[in-house]
């Protein structure tokens, strides 16, 4: 049974406030490790490679190459169920389509007194993308990362995936090159964030990294940020839905499932005006829960974090969406748009009986990577702005300096700055 | 002297990647000081920020408030010169009007088979501007940091300013108002961050925090990183000056001078194809540099990391620009127009002879806070997009459900994720 709590209770801000600071996450502190496994890539390169591999994934890049070949990713793209390569081409399609409308326009021009203003937008030279081994291997992260990277035309997009005796997911594979990404290594862990951030003999640099992980990966990416620059570090992943009384109990049972089968640490919780649809979800949830192939990690998920929450009138929901500020937000009632228009907080919304949030995992085209734990409170989900960087450009003339130039120094002056006063009085003649 | 480089010799790529790899900031370990800080604020609230306010800045709220008053502001206010506040404002209306064209418009559309999509923004509900104390206290990086805010429309802006017996910059409390900003309190270092991470009773926390500060509020800004949002965590600045023969070499040391008065570990470059122009300049910064307010730190900046480099042609700057991917980059060229299409790396562009970076810094109105140390190359400047963030919307209709559910079905199967199946196949009637 998942947390009940009753706004209209004496003590549910209290209640609410500590369901809200719940940690979902155990935090490894495996940052000796990946501090040491960086330096050693540093050092060593593909050595070093070489030797985690043979040690971690039983490898030895001397009979199965470090670099996937066009053959094997042919292959593994052959082997793949006609049916999936077809929902994945539809996915990719979708996913281009959408993410084209958000590539940033240039704002080049001239204000009123002749200063040369601009906002230039340039795509990032070089991006790593992480894909998780073993069960966390998802085909469709693979197409969510590389797509956005693609639109922005990112000239050069790394994979690297970890090979357990060589072998990698072929769908995986097969996504890629949907995709269009050729340069892959069959790399994993801290080892493989190391070599995308410093590069190695056989392996350039790239600017950024991006892609999900486990801790070794976390923690090694929050170790080569600055050098390169990297994603959101993603926490459980999360699903809040507002319903009214006029559901399918079974649906959204369904839905809240989806999230809790994620991970033990995902989160799954249901808003409703209606306490009879509140038990009959909660029911519906452990009758379902049973038939599921991850049944222990959805009931483990929605015992230790679930939540259904009571509440008077479905606008007393706002506030209290705005603050759990959910990776995935579903509006599971007859009119969506007043609350649509008033919750702030939110990494996506889907709006409606008939927009399970699983179709935005797949094929409804937006991001399915998205800013969990409370997060979509100060960001975003991924887009094509995230491959993308704005360089602001400023051009004056002699006559627009001599304009704004007394102010400049003015405020030069008044901060101390004297050589910052100087190389604007020197081009006015007004310096010594 | 600064390094003197030519693209010409042999040992060139080995010394130029050395230069690039050249750590300027000196890294103290504060993170147990400020863990124990922020633990503290955490459990005591304001009578944490009493003792440290009384501990670090002689200072006592039972006598000087902690928050700064509508009557303290608006003397200071009337305290600071004229000309400075004339020439703030003239700052803040260019910046505000910059600005105004960097926000975001929302996407929502329907696609051809009727599935709606949508993009929109909004702004952060609150946000917590960190002011450093002391020499760094600059009023312009007031108006840089709080007026994108104010475009952006976040509702609630809080400013914290560290205050040695109490006293603040008037100047910085002129451009607070400036700004709009009035919300305001007299704390620093580590505990104002976590006063704004975490709330106390005086002050309700914020969702992000940014603004510059020293070694304890860098690592406390990546301490609560997560708890709320945080810009970029700034090190000390650079410029890199490409320039031609024609320029007047007491010019061009007035712009290397003013990054390197800003801190001993600033960094001034200058490129140039002229060997005659490049030995010309490091004789006039080094005259110029005798007469500055600051002339041992910029002297010390020049000396360790200043460089002049020799290339054979304008041309052959490009690859080395991008490679270091400076902060501020000045074209002091006949023709900047080639250079400026070329490089892809930069924080900011300053074009042509009469367009000297201090513009940038005050008057321009594009903003001062900018990627330093090489991250220009995967990031981007302070922008109205900092104080925003973005909510994807899916709608489908039980016809829009039937054309995408099945290849999410398909996916879902792939994946192994059973709930994430059956949360469209009970809608499709597809489930059991």
């Amino acid at each position: 049974m998942a947390l009940w709590l009753e706004q209209a209770s004496k003590d549910f801000e209290a209640q609410f406030a500590a369901f809200l600071t719940t940690k979902r996450e155990v935090s490894e502190d495996v940052n000796v490790v990946v501090r040491a496994i960086i330096d050693d890539v540093r050092a060593r390169g593909d050595a070093a490679l070489a030797d985690y591999s043979a040690r971690f994934d039983g490898l030895d890049f001397a009979v199965t190459p470090m670099r996937v070949g066009k053959a094997e990713i042919d292959a593994a793209f052959g082997a793949v169920d006609p049916e999936v390569i077809a929902a994945l081409e539809l996915a990719a399609i979708r996913i281009e389509k959408h993410h084209s409308r958000q590539l940033p326009k240039d704002d080049i021009y001239e204000d009123d007194i002749g200063v040369g203003l601009g906002s230039r937008w340039t795509a990032i030279e070089a991006v790593g993308l992480y894909v998780p081994g073993g069960t966390a291997s998802y085909p469709s992260s693979v197409l969510m990362n590389a797509l956005p990277a693609k639109v922005a035309g990112v000239p050069r997009i790394v994979m690297v995936v970890p090979a357990l005796k060589g072998e990698i997911n072929p769908t995986v594979l097969a996504a890629a090159r949907i995709a269009g990404v050729e340069e892959i290594y069959r790399i994993g862990g801290a080892q493989a964030v190391a070599a995308l951030a410093y590069g190695t003999e056989t392996i350039a640099p790239v600017a950024k990294i991006v892609g999900p992980g486990n801790a070794y990966v976390a923690a090694a990416k929050r170790h080569v940020f600055g050098t390169v620059g990297i994603d959101m570090i993603a926490g459980p992943s999360e699903v809040l839905v507002i319903a009214d009384k006029d559901n399918d109990p079974e649906w959204l049972a369904a839905d809240l499932l989806a999230q809790a089968e994620h991970d033990r640490g995902a989160q799954s919780i249901l808003i409703t005006d209606d306490a009879a649809l509140g038990h009959a979800v909660e029911a519906a949830v452990e009758r379902q829960i049973r038939r599921l192939g991850r049944s222990e990690t959805a009931a483990a998920s929605w015992r230790d974090f679930g939540a259904v929450i009571l509440v008077p009138d479905l606008a007393s929901a706002v506030p209290l969406a705005d603050r759990i500020a959910a990776e995935h937000l579903e509006l599971a009632v007859d009119d969506p748009e007043p609350l649509l228009a008033a919750i702030r907080n939110a990494g996506a919304i889907f709006v409606g009986r008939h927009t399970p949030e699983v179709i935005g995992d797949y094929v409804g085209g937006s991001n399915h990577v998205l800013p969990t734990a409370r997060s979509a409170r100060f960001s975003s989900g991924l887009s094509v702005l995230d491959y993308v960087k704005r360089t602001s450009i400023l051009r004056l003339g002699a006559e627009q300096l001599r304009a704004l130039g007394p102010a400049a120094i003015t405020l030069a002056n008044s901060e101390g700055l004297d050589a910052h006063a100087r190389s604007v009085a020197i081009r006015l003649n007004l310096g010594d």
